[in-house]
This record gives C-alpha cells, sequence and structure tokens, in this order.
C-alpha cells in the first residue's frame, strides 16, 4: 500500500524532528482548526447529513457532531499538548561497562503507529498531536461516518505542518473495506503497533488477525467490591459515580460485589440510589433476598453494559470476591471500599487489574485524572503499557552504546 | 488445556510469594541441580543416544549434552540470579492528585509467560529461575530433542520448590504436535505472554498465529558501517570479532559497509584477516575491484548466514549507509566506526536497531555484557522491551490508588 511505504519513509524524517518544530507544528495545528472553523463544519454537515439519512441514533449523531464550540475546545486541547513534557531523547538508563563503554538507554518513537477507531472525529486530532509531540508517524482509520471530518481535519493539520515535519507523518487511511485493515495490521515491515480504540467486536478482530504488536484498549468489565468493614456512605457515593455519572465509558461500574455482614444495610440504600437513576439490577438470589430486582446469570456478569444496567452478588468474603473478579473482570479496573488498610492491601496486591482502587471511584482511570494531559486509550494488556496511555506509552527505548575499539573476549 | 488451567492458579498463588520465599527457592533450585547430576546425564544421555541415531550433528550433539561440569555451571548460573535485585513491587512512579488521592505505579510480574524454544537444556534452568525471581509463571515448551533432559530438569526443579512457591509455576508441555504449540500462543485467557527463541521459521509462526501477545527474538542481521574517517585498526578487531568470533549467534555481523573513500586501504586488510578464519565473502561490483570474492545478491543482503560468511559492500556517503540498513537489518544491532563524533551521533540518531554503536562490537549485545546479570532472549520489536531482556524486561506495572472516598465530577 502506497500509504504505508510514505509512512514508513515520514518516520525516517521524524527521528531528525527537533523539539522547537514540534512545538511549532503543534501551535500551528491549534491555529489552523481555528481558522477553518467554517471549513471543517461544513464537511462535518455531510457526515451528519449521513448518520440521520441511515438513521443512527441522536447519541451517535450528538458523538458525530462537530460544532464550532466543539473545534475550538480541540484548538485548547492541543495547546495542552503543546505544554506537555517531551519523553524523546530521555535517558532511561545509563550503564558503564568495565571496559570502559557507555550503554545509554535512550526513549525513541515507536515508529509508525496503526490506530483504528470508531466515530468520534476530534479523537483524529487527539491522536495526531500526541503522535506528533512523540516523533511517531500514525496511520490513521476513523469509522466510516465520520469520513468527511476526518478528511476535513487531517486536511486542515497536514497543511498547518506541511513546512515543518514531513506531510506524511499524519496518514488517513481512507477506505471502508475490511481488507484493507487487515492490510494495516499484517504489514509488519511498515507498521510498528497497532491500536484499536473501538467496540469489542473491532477489538476482537484486531487481536485474531494481526501480526504487527497490538496495544489491546478498551474493554472496560469493572467491579466495586464492599467490603463487610466498608464506610456505607463513601460505598454509596463510589457505586453511584461509578455506575450511573457516565456509564457509556469503561471506567464505569458493571458489578457490585458486597459482603454478606454488610449486605442487610448496604443494600436497601443502594437500591434507593440506584433507582433514583433508572438503573436495572440484576443480583443473585441472596441479593434478591434483600431487595427487588432481576435474577444475574453469568452473561450478565461477563457484559459491559455501557448503560444504567448493573449487577449486585452478596459474597461471603474478599476472597470470593477476587475470585469472581478474576472470572468476570476484563482487567481494566476495579475497586475495593473498606476501612481495614490490610483488607485493602490484599486486594490491591491481588487483584490483576491495570488500575486497582482503594476507596476511590474507577471513574478516575483516565489519562488526564493521572496528569498524562491527554491519552489514546486505556490498555488491559500487561505487555509494554497497562492502564491509560500517555505520551510516554507511545515510545519505545533504544540503546546507545559508545565505545573507543571494545571488542568482545 | 489442563496444564494451562494450572498455570494461571498458580499465577494467582505467585503474587503473594515473598522475596525471600523466592530466594530459598532458587537456594533450592541450585543445590538439587548439584544433588541430582547424575540422574540429571542419565536422563541426558537418551536425548544424545536419539540425536545420534538420528544423524544430528556433532554441533547440535554438543548444544544438547549435559556433563557433570555443565550441569554444575548451571547451579552456579542459578546463584547469579539469586544474586539480582528484585524488580518486583518497584514503584516505578507516584503521582499525587489535587483531591488528595495517591496514584503509584508499581512493577508486577506478566502473569503467565509461554516460553517456546529449541535444542539447548540449559535454557530450561535460565527461563524457569528468571521467571521465579520475578513471581511469573512459565509454561515451557522445550524442543524435542531435549525432551528427556528437560523433564529431569524440571522434575529437580519442581521438587526442589514444592514446599515453597506452588509446583505449578514451572510447566513443561511435553507435546510434539504443533497443534498444541498452537492452543498455547492462542489461549489468551490463560497466557500473558508468550516468547520464542529459536530458528525464525519459529518465530515467524509464532508471530503469524499468536493472539496473545509476543515478544519477538532473536533474528539478527546486523550490520557494520566502516566510516571514510574511521580508524582503520578499530574497524578491523570490530569486523573480525563481529563475524568471527562466535558467528552462530544473533548478534554477530553479517554485512559490513565501507565507504569509499577508506575501502582502497580497509579492504585488502579485511580481505586478509578473513581469510585467517576461512570466510566466505559475498561482495558487490566495486568490492570486487579491491578483493576477489563471490558477487553479492539481495539475498546475501537479507540472510543471516550464522557461518563465517560475510557481505561487503562498497557505499558513497553515510546516508547510502543507513539506506542500506533500513532495508536489510534486523533492528538487532548494527555498528559504525568512525573517529568523528558527529558522524556517529548522526549514525546512532539514525539507525532504528535495538542496539545501535560506535566504535564497539556489535557482539556485546547481551544481557550479561549490559549488567542484567541473566538474559531471556534478545527483542527486536520495539513494544515492551527492546534488546537484552533482564528481569525488569519480564515483569509488567499496575497502578494502585489510595483514596479516601474520592469520586469523579
Amino acid at each position: 500500500m502506497q500509504q504505508l511505504q510514505e509512512a514508513k519513509l515520514a518516520m525516517r524524517e521524524m527521528q531528525h524532528i527537533t523539539f522547537e518544530q514540534k512545538q511549532q507544528a503543534l501551535q500551528n495545528i491549534s491555529q489552523a482548526l481555528l481558522n477553518n472553523l467554517d471549513f471543517i463544519c461544513k464537511e462535518n454537515a455531510k457526515d451528519i447529513q449521513f448518520a440521520k439519512d441511515i438513521g443512527l441514533s441522536p447519541a451517535m449523531i450528538d458523538r458525530l457532531l462537530l460544532s464550532k464550540e466543539r473545534i475550538t475546545n480541540m484548538a485548547h486541547d492541543v495547546k495542552k499538548v503543546i505544554a506537555l513534557e517531551d519523553p524523546i531523547g530521555e535517558v532511561v538508563r545509563e550503564i558503564n561497562h568495565t571496559n570502559g563503554m557507555r550503554i545509554e538507554q535512550v526513549r525513541v518513537p515507536l515508529g509508525v503507529i496503526g490506530i483504528i477507531y470508531e466515530s468520534r472525529p476530534n479523537v483524529t486530532v487527539d491522536i495526531a498531536t500526541l503522535c506528533l509531540k512523540t516523533n511517531n508517524v500514525c496511520v490513521l482509520k476513523g469509522g466510516k461516518e465520520a469520513v468527511h471530518s476526518n478528511r476535513a481535519l487531517i486536511t486542515v493539520m497536514k497543511e498547518a505542518v506541511g513546512n515543518i515535519v514531513p506531510a506524511h507523518c499524519i496518514q488517513l487511511l481512507e477506505t471502508t473495506k475490511r481488507e484493507d485493515i487487515d492490510v494495516l495490521i499484517t504489514s509488519n515491515d511498515y507498521i510498528d503497533v497497532v491500536i484499536p480504540r473501538g467496540g469489542a467486536g473491532l477489538i476482537q478482530h484486531v487481536v485474531n488477525h494481526a501480526t504487527v504488536p497490538v496495544i489491546e484498549t478498551g474493554a472496560g468489565v469493572c467491579h466495586l467490591y464492599v467490603d463487610c468493614e466498608a464506610d456505607v456512605g463513601k460505598a454509596l457515593a463510589i457505586a453511584i459515580n461509578g455506575k450511573v455519572q457516565r456509564p457509556s465509558v469503561c471506567n464505569a461500574l458493571e458489578t457490585i460485589l458486597v459482603h454478606q455482614e454488610i449486605a442487610a444495610t448496604y443494600l436497601p440504600k443502594l437500591k434507593t440510589a440506584l433507582d433514583a437513576y433508572d438503573t436495572t439490577i440484576y443480583g443473585d438470589k441472596i441479593t434478591q433476598q434483600y431487595i427487588l430486582c432481576e435474577k444475574a446469570t453469568t452473561q450478565n456478569y461477563a457484559t459491559e453494559y455501557g448503560d444504567c444496567t448493573v449487577n449486585i452478588k452478596v459474597v461471603t468474603s474478599i476472597n470470593q470476591a477476587i475470585d469472581h473478579i478474576y472470572q468476570y473482570s476484563t482487567k481494566h479496573s476495579d475497586c475495593i471500599v473498606s476501612a481495614n488498610k490490610e483488607t485493602c492491601d490484599l486486594f490491591l496486591q491481588s487483584v490483576d487489574s491495570a488500575c486497582v482502587y482503594a476507596n476511590a471511584s474507577t471513574r478516575f482511570s483516565d489519562g488526564g485524572q493521572f496528569g498524562f494531559g491527554a491519552e489514546i486509550g486505556i490498555s488491559t494488556q500487561k505487555l509494554h503499557a497497562r492502564g491509560p496511555l500517555g505520551l510516554r506509552e507511545i515510545t519505545s527505548c533504544k540503546y546507545k552504546i559508545y565505545g573507543d575499539g571494545q571488542i568482545r573476549n
């Protein structure tokens, strides 16, 4: 594919782009977005019209929409990327060999990053600017619903940076064919890493078919365990915040595990609080003894709802809670509420997830909240990067060895 | 597969194994190897006999052989692993949220590591002990030639650690079926990472068929670029060391690129030096004007010889050398010899390989030489770990968040 070759060539040039050049290119992007509000809105209107024509839901249409205010916010977000520290060139480790060689482990770009994502066009600018800040080349494959918006945004960005960095450092893959995606995720000679962002179907397809290394993101079946020594007020606040504040996101809760000794106190209050948000509750048999709810199945426990639906299960011990989490968690974010520090430590140590919380909402699993300034996604795998992906997480390292003629004995 | 389920259960227990327990288990392994010299040699003799029966080469048979001295060395190597610092539990980063939450990024085991490797049975002990030291569970799939030796070593090790750590934390997959390997590399629910160690065919099969994340190791088409400002003596020493000292290993040289301005001086001397080791030389047309050698093809440039064969090509500039490296390097180790610091820096910056050398032999790309004490392999991919894989490279991180009831606005 011609575009992948161009991306690889751009990657070589990107090795030599300086901090000052990157900052200037990002400034230009921010300004160009503001200068092209009308053009971007006009192109976005085509996507919106198409979305209406094919009967997409109002929520989906809202996700697609680029108002002048939203574009202005995007320009502002680029300024935040400018303010971030540059991870490239950082000396991560220095080793002095007894023979006099100096070995430096240095942070470098990953190279060419393929990103496959759905709907929201602001992601296009987010990712392009984070990649630019880290000397990476990005090959973006957006959703077909956003084709005009993405094309407009990429055109504006490429024009803005063309005099400073290689124009091909931002690539938009305009295709609606699944085979083209499969070329992208199997082009090991051209693509260094592929990051799928989107629904479970997309992510699973990429994981199953990619030969290029993948950073898996997203799926979040997150748990709250309310211990017998939990502060009931905190356990209620964290449950409600986790479930209903923004149920569509991956760090929202799906299942609440409640210790049997606190169930009688906690469950009726939880039910009242959840009812205020019209939440559908699936409970196990014991939960049904305390509150009115649907019967939960194993299928429920494995589902990422993305809406105001929640599972509740009463457990006899923290170990049973941990067992349940091992069985159903997608290793994204899981939480314990307990006033007992040792119990909290046991939970944090035992649960094998990217983010494990003691007495705080899983909704904090987010690059912005972690102080990374921006985020490419949330990794749920253990290789390379786990949890929110900030700038550092889209870099690699290489060893530079400085010798004076040393050879090995 | 029953064994993978056992591995996953052992992985949960391994989260709680302390530093002292790991050290004791490793001590026991070291001692048990010494206590079982006769048993291990007897089992190894079966593999050696089989190897002779099927007519394996003497070099291959030597790789398989476990003498008492070699086993004693293995026991000594375990002591070296004991002496290494424990990376697990290290707080990599600490973030204090303005709302009072403390976010700790902590180093944790990868979990269950599948390792597929060929022939040499000492690798079995190396990997098992490095995984044990990092609280990882390993599922080992050794070569069929070493089946008795590996079974003996695993039996001895499991007996030695059984009272201290979960016995299933070291697993040997005894199968000769390729389908079983394919189960291993697609069991995402049970295996966190798979590391293939061996020939190009094995590695390619794993990369193409795995859905489990892979750390790709090994293939080394390594380059030396002799700049016009090279010290000829150093450039000769580094070329000879890189090519002939141990040509079978992945950090050995395959191709020497020589700047045209130094070719007349350097090439005849290089030829004389290489001839002393009966080296076969493939050269481009210009090289053939200086020295007697076979004509090099693009196929030659892409081949990892593993023996005393080398390609030589004359280039007009450092940029042409870098172009050649981009085209043919497997991104393992590449070297420049030049007295000009700026030229060296350009090379180190431009060449996109795990280890880039200025004036030192590529043969130093090795965990031991880098001070890691031991090595699982050398990664040639950019994701997760690049270059020699020491203890730190077989760990992951997770975020532990300590709150006091915080919820997100």
